[in-house]
């Protein structure tokens, strides 16, 4: 398996050593070989080094240690903004203030991003993906001062690692593939596929930290609750509608 | 940079041989090393190699030479689906049936696909993203027997290259990345980004065939008009809907 692909983990401790320039352009220019829709690159890349500028972002990902330490974040716009320029200077009439146009510059940004973040690996960095980008995206927007048709879609710490913490767990393989069809899970299915996480040192330690019987309810009650998915859905659509991916 | 990376292009015409099986578990493999929302993995990978299915999904990609030639296509799926079973098995209340995880969860698949896609070049293999995925996303939903919490994101043909396109243009870095802050486009900078793609012998064959005076209306007249846009909107955030990510 290639290397970077092999040993990925997320990095959340940095050391303060900045990333070189030469390097820094070489990663995003691998972001930029990825595949996109019909060669329109709809992404933007923004680049945070400014200390000032790190410092405002890092509210926007709850002053994790990781957006605070890190000398490098990047902001992965959905990006229609500039190729409906281009059009309308061309006297050609751009119709991608949409949904359908939503969902393909995001893919763009996000295929873009997996090659940064690999490519970063390859010159002995670290990255971390933040998935708090889409709970603050306005505010993000606002800091960054990004214009109608361009919105955050994740955003990545880079830097030199302080801290290794090993690789994750994953479900086994055939857990997550299909042959042909979808093939329902069956209960014991569930419970199999779940089984060697279920039973890890470190579920046993956080079901004793959290005080609650299983990991399920960690997600549920603790990281990802209800209350919370629904706000930030209302203020992640609202925020595409104001930018807008719902003009048509 | 890393090969893969630096050498991707599109593999639109494949070799009749098949990939064996331990290189695509190996590639299937890789997809499941990147990062996602949670560790929670909210992505299936629905791999179709059975010639039978392979001639339903077909048309799903308007019956372009790649889908029909590859012997293996992958339907890379956002996934809350499996993740709720297991909270609910647990006594746990699952709330991901909303916008925000329909976010995660592509977020998830494709970041996922972009590993797989680098991964199987490694291998000697050759991929092509199929955009035609949100255009008949339902219609794939039915043929791969999807349930409610499973929605098709993008699809990637793979198979043996039997012809190399070369590499594809892209704009200059500097025209995709911003440093610190957006800077908006002048028109002097849109003219000069564009320069060199609008200037190449591709893009003069393009017009001449079209008969067309510039590359964008070719953009917005041929490619990617602005009723389909709007139909391939509806149809998608309808679909979506329909399978449960607007629940709350």
């Amino acid at each position: 398996m290639i290397k970077e692909i092999r040993e990925h983990r997320s990095i959340r401790s940095y050391k303060d050593d900045p990333v070189p320039d030469e390097i820094l352009s070489e990663i995003l220019a691998a972001g930029t070989r990825a595949s996109n829709t019909g060669n329109m690159q709809l992404y933007s890349m923004v680049v945070t080094r400014d200390p000032g500028m790190r410092e405002k972002l890092a509210p926007c990902h709850f002053n994790q240690p990781c957006a605070v330490q890190a000398p490098v974040l990047i902001t992965f716009c959905a990006d229609i903004h500039r190729f409906s320029l281009w059009c309308r200077q061309r006297g050609a009439e751009p119709a991608y203030d949409n949904f359908a146009w939503f969902v393909n510059a995001a893919t763009d940004a996000l295929l873009a991003s997996q090659n940064v973040a690999l490519e970063a690996e390859a010159h002995g960095l670290g990255i971390c993906y933040l998935g708090t980008t889409i709970y603050t995206a306005e505010r993000i927007a606002r800091i960054l001062e990004l214009p109608a048709g361009v919105v955050p879609v994740t955003v990545m710490t880079i830097g030199y690692p302080a801290l290794d913490p090993g690789l994750t767990d994953r479900l086994p393989l055939e857990g997550v593939v299909h042959y042909e069809k979808y093939e329902d899970y069956s209960p014991e299915r569930i419970d199999s596929i779940w089984a060697e996480k279920e039973a890890s040192e470190e579920t046993v330690k956080l079901l004793d930290t959290n005080g609650l019987p299983n990991l399920a309810r960690i997600f549920t009650e603790r990281r990802y609750k209800a209350e919370d998915n629904v706000a930030i859905s209302r203020s992640y659509l609202e925020f595409i509608r104001e930018k807008g991916f719902f003009n048509q």
